[in-house]
């Protein structure tokens, strides 16, 4: 599971916290150990090397944590292991339920800030694909559209791997969404021709003041928006705010395989031996943020009182 | 001729524009005539064909405008159709020639503004590639290296067609000057890290305010310089400029194929049956521009007033 995590067969923030859930699970099973200690022991390889997987997302380490805690009291309170295996496989499915469960209050909450007519911009990819659930950022949109809502979107392809590109269009399809795949590049061109009514995008990891970090060119819409005067909105589950971080200069950003960069899809399109960078995610000041949604309302400004009252 | 330009066999606007100048030429070789004006009314064909092949560069129909306007002078002289057709080649040269010096001038003048240790950050390219010169961004950032000044430079990879990856990093390894290669989306994530110390793009066509279109994407750049008070210079030869054009909303935006954003060289990443937008430039109003690098010096502000003492 941390292999697919890394390698991103799993990927979105929710689900690889999810997936992190899962893990410890999958993980609890295989263990042989005579008494709950020796249990826990053993599982802390397990618990580390899920949690260090990806840097990031603020989901998974909070999943593993979970997991981790509740195997501690579940040897507090004297529970032989096939007990904390148990346990732990129904604490993963709790977390699964309750991440899915999220999301569509989140999408019930967002849908009501979309008027119909509108054309949303979005980035990467926040879908089901992305969540196990019904979606964040995408999830607002498609409520939307399932309240009747006219609703057109242009979906950044959201280079280096496309993630806009291969699935949210694919995901926009099946919800019969009319979408209009553009690259990272052009999304400023269409906001300055005032074709975009709101930009949403998902987040990765929330600090106490707001600041999101989110997938690469996520500064960029923002930076945008307010430019061009577009309400910018970050959707997320209350899992993904991390309350000790004072601000977004102290979340991690994942620096990933500049392979990604200097090809497309296996196809090299940089000469050999040239030089990359790939932070794959970047970090928007709360200033930018119009709102933040989440499974318990819209946090408006100031963030920093309102994410208090949700955590 | 005019199908290597629609296809982009030769592209950027400098080269674009000498190559209108000799597809004229080539034309003329070919044109069979009794007389002088039957030459004019068979080139006319040829002036057609070259003028549209692309619609947002200014250098391409001035090129080929200046190749009809010979050609008229001539005749009115009273030259035959051999004359006529080595006072083509001739002009075609002199075309040739005036672009590549403009690209060494511009080069000289931008060079003075990059002070040493600089990160420089570019989009798309211009190098000699675009320019059969020195080149006009790339020029100028080659001139301040070869000035023995410390540069480095972050390359756009520039999406759809990733001239960034494929050309920009080709011609800096060859120039000997470090570069990085990123994704569009992540110019923003490096300027706001205060790792940039300036963006500098070419042109495609300058109007008389001093509004300029260029590559997809250079808008977005100059919003995100702004915001982070970085110097955003565009490097362009006079014959970029477009002096019947009030305003940046006046010039016409090619859009290009769509399979040019549904996947890259053949590979297809979006869904079949999934729509796309293809604008290949846009246009970034004047109050972001820091400075216009020409081969008459360097345009400050008001742009309106300096435009109009370099045309």
């Amino acid at each position: 599971m941390a292999s697919a995590i890394k390698q991103m067969n799993v990927r979105g923030a929710p689900a690889i916290g999810v997936s992190g859930g899962y893990g410890v699970a999958l993980g609890a099973l295989k263990i042989k150990a005579a008494s709950g200690n020796e249990f826990i022991r053993k599982m802390r390889k397990v618990i580390e090397a899920l949690k260090n997987a990806r840097p990031t997302a603020r989901n998974l380490p909070r999943a593993v944590e979970r997991m981790e805690r509740v195997a501690n009291e579940a040897v507090t309170e004297g529970k032989n292991v096939d007990q904390i295996r148990e346990i732990l496989v129904d604490e993963a499915k709790k977390i699964h339920t309750e991440e899915a469960e999220a999301t569509y209050k989140i999408s019930d909450f967002g849908a009501d800030l979309i008027l119909s007519g509108a054309t949303v911009l979005t980035h990467c990819n926040t879908g089901p694909l992305a969540t196990t659930g019904y979606g964040t950022a995408l999830g607002v949109i498609i409520r939307a559209h399932e309240q009747d809502k006219e609703i057109k979107v242009l979906a950044d392809e959201t280079r280096p791997l496309l993630q806009g590109a291969r699935l949210t269009c694919w995901e926009l399809q099946k919800a019969g969404i009319p979408a209009t795949l553009i690259t990272d590049s052009m999304a400023g061109y269409f906001m300055s021709r005032r074709e975009v009514d709101y930009v949403i995008v998902g987040a990765d990891r929330i600090a106490a003041n707001g600041d999101t970090a989110n997938k690469i060119g996520t500064y960029t819409l923002a930076v945008l928006a307010r430019e061009n005067k577009i309400p910018f909105y970050v959707a997320a589950p209350t899992t993904t705010i991390d309350p000790s971080l004072a601000s977004g200069e102290e979340i991690p950003i994942e620096e990933r395989s500049h392979d990604e960069v200097t090809g497309f899809q296996g196809v090299r399109t940089a000469p050999d031996e040239c030089e990359a960078a790939n932070p794959a995610f970047d970090v928007t000041p709360h200033k930018y943020i119009t709102a933040i949604i989440t499974e318990r309302g819209i946090i408006q400004k100031p963030f920093q009182r309102g994410i208090g009252r949700v955590i």
